[in-house]
């Protein structure tokens, strides 16, 4: 039979799992010996069960909790609901992954109208007997029986002026008994029926109201944010209450083993005698450095620091603890890793190395990589960033935090730019005509589209702050301003702020500061290359994009888009008239003023990269995403381009495509038009082949877009092969170059085997092979998936981190078969999802030879990929 | 090593892969000891090793064909080449599958200038040497050297015209000599050198040009009609010339052992004494009816009476033979399993049984499926046909004969059918607001979408005559006309006809004829009947389909649409409104109105179905779908829905999606409005209910369509559930319904496990399956198909048939992950490949339950599904 419920003594810190993290850590304290309350923890398999009980308690796990309830009153040598000497409990939840104030806490439980009188006796306080019943009346009405809690506030007011006090602190025993009086009438006129004097139903209300918290609103949201799963549940920690308020002996604190900011090997912290944890949250009175519980109780500070060693030594982590003195006696309330900030996260890893507690790998354990995004980014100045008033909230798209003038189009914002301006690009949702204006700006911000739209991935590959998706803004780009929910307006030239990190927007300037990397963060990174064997390669379609990328440690390029060349305001035109061609030798002419230009972006990457590897991918998207949608503007395009506008409008009516992603684009634009494959391939091979006379060795490798069917690759490898050998003959050079493809349609992953014979490499382009696997538009994700949240079918964005299950069964398919017949087929990854570190254990499992991310995101890939190494190692040690 | 050359001899029947179906039946007749003239077959192996050699033939097989030469050289006693008693060869293209015209023949081959004279002498004929001389350098300039043809009539008829004759049998011998003569100008003046005299470089030309005619233009497109696959190749019969026109004892003939077009047991064909084969083809003389032949040659009549039934009794089928008689000797130049009507097919193959020839099994296998749709759709009375003027032609999407005049919009169109006109609705494209429109035509044309888009989709469904993507003509819906290539106009209201089984459109009404079913058809019905194992099932929304389903055969409602529905005129309203509800209780106000008549559906689908399982589709389009686009059509509709114009095109404008195939549509709509499924639940149970009351037993099976993820048909089925049980409360009732899922997506199929828990029945939805495993969207494919024909990627749409390769596999990781949790897991198929016989035989092989198609191809997959049967047990036997 399962076992629901553990005592502290007969658990540890192993079983987190199953005890969540508070209820481990209480275990493994007590078997440690050290003074924590005791008590018992209900686990999460019951809250799972809860669940499937249509949210009920089992007969036999509420028996088991009642057993279990003996035992500790056995221990203890106190009873429930005995007014001499009353065993009185909290009730906290506690999940295996820690989610801080998002789930409920009941304290004092076990009070009633008779046990508060034994307890006034037993304390000789009744002002604190009654202080601690009316707060627990407070909190079970609030959180067990859902009666707001402003009802409660509102009493207690009334109470305090009918007395003139103003804090709490000067009502006096009779006072609270007052409030007591209040609060019971209160919850009898909202809920129908007495508050439960039975301590026994107490607690069953009390457990399944913190299972119920498991499921409100900012849990869900909050495991959405942390990629926690619902499936998880939380436990239950039953503990015996101690007092932190019983008078100037007693005390409570909370304190950390290293400074979580800064990671300084340094007891951290602070207390507040005569006080509840709550008096410490609410910050009424200013709590002491925890430096000064030497001087306060010298004895317990001892005592502190002893355990506070002896807990970082046993976890071997810098640890984070809550502790009550009552009546000079310490109390352990908790113990966990502790929170830090990405600086203290690097320099605690480094030191613990240094200070020989853990080993290099441990050390990289330790570090989440996502945190390394902060490091990488300008934040706001903390204090400016206080003074600064919010006016919305949207999707933290691209971390970083940027200040500027809002402009809401692309050429305004260029123009303004130039005059020297800081910019911010507001826009209702970008489109590839936007790269230029987002180039130039600061940061960007979108009214619609979610974590993968079109701005949140190019602004991600910029490195460039954006929030998107900001639906409560009412953004008119027409008439050139935008509005906030309470009707402020914002016009062209206003200055807003943009933290990319939250999702936060703030009216005016906030000062920012600029990133700086310390020498811990080499360390690490250095430590990460030692061990990781995933070669780390960067997505950059720019010089600037991959110098940036090379110094953050990128091997190559694993994918540079071409496309991105084509939208620069000295190219498009060209780009245009050759759309626009309506004979191939037409279409040549434009192409070969596009050739030099092109050659000379190739030139500069290869010469950027250093001999590392270069992956071009040929031109990807649909055409018309080159062309204007507005009258005027097409009617400007067809007076350059000396065409009439009914021929361009008719023309850019040709290209429109109902499903436009999987319609004319990819290879299929080779295929069609056979002469843009050989303009690219000429500007490759000569670009390689110019580098290479400067005493290089550029292996350049082309990448087909979109192939569904290895006829296709055939086709276009073709012309690739036999362009790029009459180049060779006509300069007499032999090179090196590679031929590959994307697998980003899952045809092309079903029949990666007969698809391998052709190519010398596969790029996972897990991107569009997402949205095909399910069916699911990015672009158009946003309308549902608010549904699909609430209603738990997906707890996150489907298209933001790989899906293991569907899409990674394609990959691990196309992996197995393309190696079947091409055992060192190189396989690689550049999507968006290539610096998730997710994606990068799977790519290290599926054994692929690289992943490519952006810029920015290089370093969290190289130490993911450590991390996957050290993980793989580990399970290997296991078999 | 390969051998690439076989002589008849060392060849037969069963080699057709090898030596192409001519070859094969040339060996297995010499085999018989049949009179065939000698030769030898070089191999499709060869033919396909030619293109692998950048078309050129290795040095080893054209050893090899001299070598065999000579061995037949050696049999027949004469010289290639020798103008004593020359060999003279035919040499012919015959592939695998007959592709009758569509490769090239070079006669008379082994002439040159001295040749002929001994074959003057020879024949004692010099007219006739001169006459085959000339037609043999007119043949060899044009098909193997590619010098126009018409340059040679021109020399031909300057030489008429000067000796002043008419007829080409005007021309004496020394007119023959003449041009000759100018041919070989001709040929030298073209080429820039002269005729090749050697035989042996003839030969060799010869073979080449037969191996490259296997891709010329025609020969591609037949291929694509016709899913022969591009790498078969064809194989080369080079065989000694005998001569039908060597004088009035000497002939040529075609005959069919029974009548093709009716199936009648008596021999049928037709010869022309002194002739060869090509005289018979101009149509300058009339042939004799084979009959004749009794009186002309009594023996010769006998021997070849004797030869036919030889032939048809080996072969046990309606064989197709062509014959040379030289001087009174016969000779067999082919025979083949003749082709046949529709109708002829059915006949031969059951008098074949009832012949005792056969068994009902092989007369099964001897039906192409797909001929039995000509049975079933109106025909053009032939007479009427031939008189006929065709003004364009676009592609065959779905079968029948149709005439009437034209309207441009589904609106006219209805107007018009009121009046009692015959309608052809003609639109640039169709969209779902066209369906009633489409629903009262005689048929559809449209200028743009291939073979599945909708106009075709919904056309087969209707079993409606349907040309689509007719790109040769300009539509101009708006003002009312279209015009041809060259110029030609149609207004509203002229005739025109469709011919859906060819693509061809003519000008004014062409007289139709019903489709008529024979007595043989049931008996092939019955039999197919008796050997299937999968059932039929077809997709039908409403009753009259339904009805005519079920006189087919159909067992089962696979795909009910219930979107269908909503598009009737007293609909539409009633959902328009509740798309535009800004509340649940709007929304559901509106819902409430469509519910009787959703019911109301439902009760004439179980009650036409007669207890046979129906399967009802939840909700799948986009709500844009329902809605207008044009300015006058959103004014009106805002009026009528008491909205102003501005909020309707912001709805309309919020509904806009990007790729809205892969957006908010299918089950997606029942999470974010489940109101929606609750109502459609609820008309489906109390349809049954109502109709269950009169002693059926309906069990209405509920389908969730676009499924991505095991989550979502947990949301859906739970509501459909919670709705259902509650109905059967309401009604005290106790009732059986299943609740399953499409299968359409990539991910549905890749986590079939996870899904199949959830599930009563998976139904493949193989159309939107499709377009997402090959990322390519059916309406917008048109654009680079032909590229892709033409460059030799695909050999036909890739989304009008099956892949078994990549969509295949994904059905068969469905078929098995879905059954390996749920054995008894109902399988079926309702997208359109349902109706198509390779992938019937691929759900046989799969172990599906049914297969659902529309209503017309119902006897199509009651055949097909046999022939998978018969297949299968002979696997089986052989394994």
């Amino acid at each position: 039979m399962t076992k629901y419920v553990y005592m502290f003594s007969e658990g540890n810190a192993s079983m987190r799992n199953l005890l969540g993290g508070k209820g481990a850590n209480l275990a493994e304290m007590t078997g440690l010996g050290l003074p924590v309350p005791r008590g018992f923890t209900i686990t999460t398999e019951a809250c799972t069960r809860y669940y499937e009980d249509n949210e009920t308690i089992a007969q036999e796990i509420e028996a088991e909790i009642f057993e279990t309830l003996a035992k500790a009153e056995d221990l203890i040598g106190k009873k429930f609901g005995d007014p001499n000497d009353p065993y009185l409990v909290s009730v906290r939840s506690g999940s295996r992954a820690s989610m801080p104030g998002m789930m409920d806490t009941i304290l004092n439980l076990g009070l009633n109208d008779t046990v508060v009188e034994g307890l006034a006796k037993l304390t000789g306080n009744p002002r604190f007997a009654y202080d601690s019943y009316r707060r627990f009346i407070a909190m079970f009405g609030d959180v067990v029986m859902e009666v707001e809690k402003s009802l409660f506030e509102e009493e207690l007011d009334a109470v305090k002026e009918e007395r003139g006090a103003k804090l709490d602190t000067d009502l006096d025993a009779d006072a609270m008994k007052e409030v007591v009086k209040r609060y019971k009438a209160l919850y009898a006129r909202v809920k129908g029926e007495d508050f439960p004097q039975d301590p026994r139903e107490q607690l069953m209300e009390a457990v399944k109201a913190v299972f119920r918290s498991w499921n409100n609103e900012r849990a869900i949201v909050y495991r959405r944010m942390n990629d926690i799963p619902g499936s998880w549940g939380t436990a239950v920690n039953v503990q015996e209450m101690v007092y932190g308020n019983m008078g100037n002996t007693s005390g409570t604190g909370v304190a950390f083993t290293r400074n979580p900011s800064t990671g300084e090997n340094k007891l951290y912290g602070e207390f507040l005698m005569n006080a509840q944890g709550e008096d410490v949250v609410a910050g009424i009175r200013t709590p002491q450095t925890i430096d000064q519980l030497k001087e306060v109780m010298p004895e317990v500070y001892e005592q502190f620091i002893q355990i506070a060693e002896t807990l970082e030594k046993h976890y071997r982590d810098m640890q984070d603890m809550e502790f009550t003195i009552e009546r000079g006696k310490l109390f352990m309330l908790q113990t966990r890793n502790g929170k830090r900030t990405a600086a203290a996260a690097l320099k605690v890893a480094v030191d613990l190395v240094e200070e020989g507690m853990i080993s290099k790998e441990e050390a990289l354990l330790k570090i989440d990589p996502k945190q390394l995004d902060a490091l990488l980014h300008p934040t706001f100045v903390p204090a400016a960033l206080k003074a600064a008033k919010s006016i919305a909230k949207g999707l933290p798209a691209s971390p970083g935090a940027a200040t500027g003038r809002v402009y809401f189009d692309a050429e305004s914002a260029t123009v303004a730019s130039e005059r020297g301006e800081k910019v911010i690009l507001v826009r209702v949702e970008t489109s590839p005509e936007d790269i230029q204006g987002m180039n130039v700006s600061q940061g960007i911000l979108t009214g619609r589209g979610g974590m993968t739209s079109h701005a949140a991935v190019v602004a991600r590959g910029m490195g460039k702050c954006c929030v998107s998706g900001c639906s409560e803004l009412s953004i008119r780009e027409k008439d050139g301003y935008f509005t906030t929910e309470d009707g402020t307006r914002f016009n062209e030239g206003d200055w807003i702020s943009l933290d990319g990190t939250t999702g936060l927007i703030y009216a005016g300037a906030v000062e920012t500061q600029d990133a700086s990397l310390s020498g811990d963060f080499d360390t690490i990174m250095q430590w990460s290359d030692e061990t990781r064997t995933l070669k780390i390669r960067t997505n950059a379609d720019t010089v600037s994009d991959a110098a940036m990328a090379v110094k953050l440690g990128a091997e190559g390029i694993g994918l540079c888009r071409t496309e991105h060349m084509f939208f620069e305001a000295d190219r498009i035109f060209a780009f245009r008239q050759m759309i626009v061609a309506k004979t191939v030798e037409a279409r040549r002419a434009a192409l070969a003023k596009l050739l030099p230009m092109q050659k000379e972006d190739f030139i500069g990457l290869f010469e950027t990269m250093q001999g590392f590897p270069v992956t071009i991918r040929f031109l990807d998207p649909p055409l018309h995403e080159f062309l204007p949608h507005e009258d005027a503007e097409i009617n400007k395009l067809a007076a350059e381009l000396k065409i009439s506008s009914d021929d361009l409008k008719t023309l850019i009516n040709d290209l429109h495509e109902l499903n436009p992603m999987m319609g004319h684009r990819g290879c299929r634009l080779a295929v069609t038009y056979p002469e843009i494959a050989e303009m690219q391939t000429r500007a490759v091979i000569e670009a390689a082949i110019e580098v290479n006379k400067k005493g290089n060795n550029v292996i350049p490798e082309i990448m087909i877009p979109l192939i569904c069917d290895v006829q296709e690759l055939k086709f276009v490898k073709n012309i690739v092969v036999k362009t790029a050998e009459q180049i060779l003959a006509e300069n007499n050079v032999k090179m090196e170059y590679h031929v590959g493809t994307m697998i980003e349609i899952p045809r092309a992953a079903l029949t990666a085997d007969e698809i391998a014979r052709e190519a010398d490499f596969f790029s996972f382009g897990t991107n569009d092979l997402t949205q095909m696997t399910y069916g699911l538009s990015r672009d158009d994700a946003g309308k549902i998936l608010d549904a699909y949240y609430q209603n738990k079918i997906f707890e996150s964005d489907p298209t933001a981190r790989l899906d293991l299950i569907g899409v990674g069964k394609l990959m691990k398919i196309a992996s197995q078969d393309g190696r079947s017949v091409k055992p060192d087929l190189k396989l690689g990854i550049c999507g968006e999802h290539g610096g998730d570190p997710s994606s990068i254990a799977y790519c290290h499992e599926l054994g692929f030879n690289y992943v490519s991310c952006s810029p920015f995101r290089v370093p969290i890939a190289r130490l993911a990929a450590a991390q996957a190494a050290i993980a793989d190692s580990e399970n290997l040690g296991q078999k």
